[in-house]
């Protein structure tokens, strides 16, 4: 049991209620992108095919605003075939110190197009996609929000408008 | 568009591509125990009333190897009420330095014994459940997997035996 996990966790709950602040919508939308904005990596996960949900990290290189998120990935990666079954899927973006959290909900689009893939194309990316940025092996992931669940010390949800 | 986070991954897989070592299955075991052991948080998978996977960061306090994982929560959450409606959960561990990630898929049962509720309590937990360690609000959520899928320059896939 890693008590000081536990113990690190409820001195910052209790200097939240301490403050007693309740966050208003437009301060949990400031907080949740400056989070999105800093994170480096997000989780996506998506339905299996089992009926077992799935995640992974993804680099968190490219989003507007809370309501659209982009990825790249391989094709023939599992996720992709899955997306291309059942589109819905939640983005999650996390700060480990501050125990700060936002959830988004919504669905996830494959592109393939020359402007998306490029769009996220980087030196070197050949590591990833030998065939370069027209490889078919390259897809891009669109990701648009429906519904945003922002986490600290409290909740505040918001849909998209 | 964040070039530097794409670029530091495209860095490090090409490290691995250089080294050109295929992870063994014990490796894989060795290395995602060492991960489990030093995350301060991991992420729960639920499949959503809605049809819609959800995420929720929890800390990770206690788990035996990557068979089982414990985590404390409150009763009232949308996610136990999820739960006792359908238990097929996934639990994904992340390191965002070394790209290591680890998805143990399998199911959750909800635990509200006092050897489990003493098993996670600590001093100071009130500030979750008020009521003390019998808080009808605090509930023990008990994760067994059934599979596990460890990422680190490739995927390496064992089943629990």
């Amino acid at each position: 049991m890693k008590k000081d996990v536990l113990r690190d966790a409820i001195k910052q709950a209790k200097k939240s209620v301490k403050i007693g602040h309740i966050l208003t919508k437009e301060e949990a939308i400031k907080e949740s992108l400056e989070l999105m904005d800093r994170a480096k990596i997000c989780m996506l996960s998506t339905n299996g095919a089992d009926g077992f949900p799935g995640i992974k990290a993804l680099l968190n290189v490219k989003h507007d605003g809370y309501k659209k998120v982009w990825f790249s990935t391989n094709t023939s990666s599992n996720r992709v075939q899955r997306l291309k079954q059942d589109n819905r899927a939640s983005v999650y973006y996390v700060d480990e110190n501050t125990y700060q959290g936002l959830l988004l909900t919504g669905t996830v689009e494959i592109l393939q197009d020359i402007k998306s893939r490029k769009m996220l194309w980087t030196d070197g990316a050949e590591i990833y996609y030998p065939k370069g940025v027209n490889d078919p092996d390259y897809s891009v992931l669109c990701f648009t929000a429906k519904k945003c669940n922002y986490y600290h010390a409290g909740i505040v949800t918001f849909d998209i408008e």
